[in-house]
């Protein structure tokens, strides 16, 4: 990452196992909002969703998205990304990366409620980012 | 509130000054995030921003909002709200709320950046409600 990137200045926030609220759109063009877990790559920001869910139904009919990002330890300091679903990938990479999302945040192993789910794996491309703090 | 009320479980979360994140439309129909301060009125979510902002076009363009509030005591728990916002004003009455607000989060009175901003207040009305934990 460059030192001059935008990102730079939040780049914690996006090493740091926080919540990011994922905010897509639904059918009927109105938003929705729910938080997840996500990692980022370097260039990615990744998250993952069971099939059929409301947020994969709605990252694949539009892939333009927006997240937040609230740091837990300094009160006003946040980052905002807008981006774009950019790659969706589904079998053995998407089961991988919610294993490891599991790890980051609880330090354990992935322990569904419902195993049978089919994992999907979205890559966003950053294309707007600003912040406070 | 109706015991019986889908807020109820989460009322809490509405009550304690919490930053909100509400989700609402750009002009081009992508998402946009962004925290903020609110109170419940037991009937509508109230937040207050200065005209002109990206949050204030996209509220008065596409009245359909999202807004999602985390526990910040209970990892996983949060409510998501999708809903309308039903009334917008200006005036004294959205600079008395902005003043509500800043006691309600800082305990202090509101000490704008911008004192000659416009501030207005929306009134958004709750038509779904999930949460988790």
């Amino acid at each position: 990452m460059n030192a001059r990137s935008p990102l730079a200045a939040y780049h914690d926030l996006l090493e740091r196992p926080l919540l990011a609220i994922l905010a897509t759109t639904m059918s009927d063009g109105s938003p929705q909002a729910t938080p997840l877990w996500f990692d980022y790559d370097g260039e990615f920001i990744r998250v993952n969703a069971a099939a059929g869910r409301v947020k994969d139904r709605n990252m694949r009919r539009e892939p333009r998205v927006a997240l937040v990002i609230l740091d837990d330890t300094t009160p006003y300091r946040y980052v905002q990304i807008r981006g774009r679903v950019v790659k969706i990938i589904e079998g053995d990479a998407a089961r991988e990366h919610i294993d490891h999302l599991s790890q980051r945040y609880t330090g354990q192993n992935w322990n569904p409620v419902k195993p049978d789910d089919v994992r999907v794996m979205y890559f966003i491309r950053p294309e707007s980012i600003s912040g406070l703090g």
